[in-house]
């Protein structure tokens, strides 16, 4: 009897050598966690891979304009579908989207970036290969990934089952992207070795867990007031309704910071606002900073989420809830995964009539017909214009400071690349959300300074026939610069001018709705228009250099400061 | 007396302190080797760079759309003007800027990258900026990029002197790029020490000098047959007028490989032709290979230099001449400078009769009228439209492969990226040979997948008024990964289709001559009206999907048995 199952479970693995491939084995993993689409730039020592990407089930080759692009898809794929995926060529292609890489690291994107090398025989000859610094040295741009990756591992047939397993746990552990590459003479190889289930989702550690839920209600029951910074990380790890059962179950009102802006409906009564330290809002400041108990749960206190360093949180208010431990007066409790606790939460919390501030209503858009656009008069319209269930990809720099604080209809969510902040990242991650969810609306808002780094993506619209309604800010330059630097006429903030309106015909996008406004009413025309288009529709808005958000403003004025000093 | 100089000594230098900022110290340092021109995108932690940069006399800031078009751009001057500049700030600056910079390592191109990082107590105290990873780590992205220069450095005050003239006499050494970092802080404080005079250019060692020349000379005298190879380090190191000087003094004949086109002229009676192993050219490849010695001179062996290693030259036949050493028959001789050599051989070598293979005439243009435009119809109509002192960029792919085998007009200079080999390379490596040449004119040849990549810097020509001559070949996809992956027809080896013509306008190349042409009969009309234009020019080449040059079609081949076997 052992003996013929150990007969059993060698046919098994003898078929499943047999039948699939390195490639294949990574491809179908990647398939089941929810990976159905793939990111990149084909190039020959990735043809096996890309070939097998082409050819396998259930999964789209989706091929961008260049490799630094094509991870920005992924990354805006990820912030939807919590997985994504990029696949480059050795060296050119790889080291052109690390700078996307250690964006899905800062973000917590857990991204698979696949990458084909030279041959096993090539390396091991040092041979003088194109794609190479013509040393003899194959390991260098797997050496340089290194600090942008959680993880990563050279794939054969004997390593892919299990290595696989690893990479998929630790990306979704860390949330933070992985490397995977495939040797060219590897990938087509049949795998060796039994399959190996999944790994199991981490486990909190059951006295841990109970002595943090104890700490947060003994933090609780004697506080008059208290409230929630709920983070990005709830949606990275899939926490979002967990964090709502919280909110529903205790009736705690809780604030957003930048980065985490739409983590939980804004469409409700617990929703305070924006808490953007002492720059904004200032009674949503007044309010959190003044709680007897601050819960922050998978947030960062970086420079842009606080308000440049202004917020004022009392270190001993602050209960820490993070991905995998929590901090609660003064003692920390580790190996307690973010689900667990916040389903104890639900449970145990009671429902109290927590005090909140009364909501501000939101500002009326200001200018009318041949008036010039500002500031006030674009923020309130664009916000206007949002609709239930949009996907909104805001740019950094002055244009999501200022959508930052429009209020997001219903299921309508906010993404921008907060603590990394690479402009250029906007246009094509919207082509990413687009790939991840051709059922809702994309609207993209981009200054012209940034869609220039990145503009050309926008063809992959056209090319497979997604409608997003596009907004580029013309401002004449960086304005965001403008207000940071010490002299922003200084000639390294002006950028070419271009036609944008003529831009998505030129690349492919034919018969989309296209307008260039000046004015409020060429505006309000070309918003009404946009509505119900049911095209593609890119909008260039065009401002004062110097019309900016209030934000910026903050910021400006603070340098200024600085640069008196 | 000594003691009276120390004080001069230092009141020199307390002058000098007062006087000069980190920045501008190795601003003036860069100007002086040659650099008037700072390829860039501005950002807030290089403000001080970026200010720095403007304001400095006789320097110019010249924006880009995206750092890796930026160092594409740095590198085409720097193929022009011997060296070349870029700026970037931090992380997510410098790390998209990281392809380009490989490649000017592999290619040899001595550019310097000035990184603006956040001020030296921001990095102490791990503040939690943007642009960072969000992990209180400030030395990532510094150690990622060390695989890829050949030295590096954090600027300061006390430093700055001594490591500006390490870091120029590395990049001149090695002829590779080198990373310069200013924290914020730190870039406008005065400089601290005196000044130091520029390291002295590399000397030879006079007895290997010696033990070189009189060998070569002794293996050259008994020789029946022999030939040169001038190799791209020619170029790079500026000894072009001292090889011409050998081949001048000694009669010798000369074959060149891909990489090291038109390094030395092509109009005169010495060059036998294009080697390339037993791809291309039989009759070049039977007389290199059956030369009795082969003077390789700054050569890199390489895939793409060698016909895809059919290259077969047998290693006792070759004296192997490189930037630093020598060697011949199986004997090195180090520290053996590339110039002091090539100038002992013009002064030593005797002329003599050597014998060369006939050259073979250019092939007629196929093709008239109403034709489609084959491939024996396009290149060498391409190879007519050239004139004395072009700059022709040559795209990796089907083009640079048909070019590589035009004969050039007398003064004009083939550049392609054959190593590295990153497609999207041309298009803003030509905007920066137009900012270094501004008086010759730049012919830019593109395959349609790789401009694709990088397509928006055309802007800047329009921008500055420069006048470029853009071919962009659409073949509709990746032609030379159709020809060399298993299935041609695989979906990855699409791309979406353009609008070619409207780019440049849209773009804001206003009144450039644009022609989109598909036959025989418009292909005249547009070269025609392209050489007479005086403005930008973009024609768009239609041809069939699989219309490929010789050396593509031989690759193919190859593969095709590859495939089969």
């Amino acid at each position: 009897m052992p003996r013929a199952r150990q007969l059993l479970i060698s046919r098994e693995s003898l078929k499943t050598s047999a039948t699939r491939t390195v490639i294949q084995h990574v491809l179908s993993r990647l398939r089941e966690i929810g990976i159905a689409d793939i990111f990149g730039v084909p190039g020959d020592f990735a043809f096996p891979v890309n070939d097998a990407i082409c050819l396998e089930p259930g999964m789209r080759w989706v091929g961008c304009c260049n490799e630094l692009n094509a991870t920005y898809a992924a990354d805006g794929y990820a912030r939807i579908k919590g997985v994504g995926a990029v696949c480059t060529t050795y060296g050119v292609g790889e080291l052109s989207a690390l700078a996307g890489i250690a964006g899905a690291y800062a973000e917590h994107l857990p991204l698979f970036h696949l990458v084909g090398m030279p041959n096993i025989s090539v390396q091991a000859g040092r041979a003088l290969m194109h794609h190479t610094l013509g040393n003899g040295e194959f390991d260098l741009f797997y050496r340089m990934t290194q600090p942008v990756v959680c993880s990563q591992a050279i794939l054969t047939p004997q390593s892919v089952v299990f290595e696989t397993e690893r990479l998929i746990a630790e990306a979704l552990y860390h949330r933070r992207p992985v490397y995977m590459a495939f040797p060219a003479d590897m990938a087509n190889q049949p795998v060796l070795g039994a399959q190996q289930a999944p790994s199991s989702p981490p486990r909190s550690d059951p006295a841990s867990l109970a002595g943090a839920v104890d700490a947060i209600l003994a933090a609780l029951a004697p506080a008059r007031t208290a409230c929630v910074l709920p983070g990005i990380l709830l949606a990275r790890t899939g926490r979002r309704a967990a964090m709502q059962a919280v909110i529903d179950a205790s009736n705690l009102p809780f604030a957003t910071m930048f980065m985490d802006k739409s983590v939980l409906e804004e469409q409700q009564l617990a929703y305070v606002g924006m808490y953007d330290g002492a720059l904004m809002n200032n009674d949503v400041r007044a309010f959190v900073e003044n709680c007897d108990r601050v819960l922050t749960v998978g947030t960062l206190m970086s420079d842009f989420n606080t308000g440049a360093f202004t917020a004022q949180l009392e270190a001993k208010r602050v209960i820490n809830i993070s991905h995998h431990h929590t901090r609660v007066d003064g003692k920390s409790y580790a190996n307690v995964e973010l689900g667990d606790l916040l389903t104890a939460l639900a449970l145990r919390l009671p429902k109290r009539d927590w005090s909140r501030p009364a909501a501000t209503a939101a500002e009326a858009p200001a200018g009318n017909g041949p008036d010039l656009i500002t500031a006030a008069a674009l923020y309130p319209r664009w916000a206007n214009f949002l609709k239930p269930n949009d996907i909104l990809i805001a740019e950094t720099g002055t244009a999501s400071m200022g959508l930052g604080f429009a209020k997001m209809p219903l299921g309508a969510s906010f993404h921008n690349q907060t603590l990394w902040g690479s402009i250029g990242w906007a246009t094509p991650a919207s082509f990413g959300a687009a790939i991840a969810a051709p059922g809702r609306r994309v609207v993209l808002v981009t200054g012209e300074g940034a869609h220039q780094l990145t503009a050309q993506e926008l063809c992959q619209f056209g090319r497979l026939g997604l409608r997003p309604v596009v907004f580029v800010l013309n401002n004449s330059g960086y304005l965001i610069e403008r207000l940071l630097c010490k002299d922003p006429a200084i000639a390294y903030n002006d950028v070419a001018p271009w036609h944008y309106t003529e831009l998505p015909r030129a690349l492919g996008c034919d018969g989309w709705f296209t307008a260039r406004v000046t004015t409020c009413g060429e505006l309000d025309q070309a918003l009404a228009t946009a509505g119900e288009a049911g095209t593609g529709v890119y909008i260039e808005v065009v401002t004062d250099p110097y019309a900016a958000s209030s934000l910026a403003m903050k910021l400006h004025d603070s340098m200024k400061t600085l640069y008196k000093s």
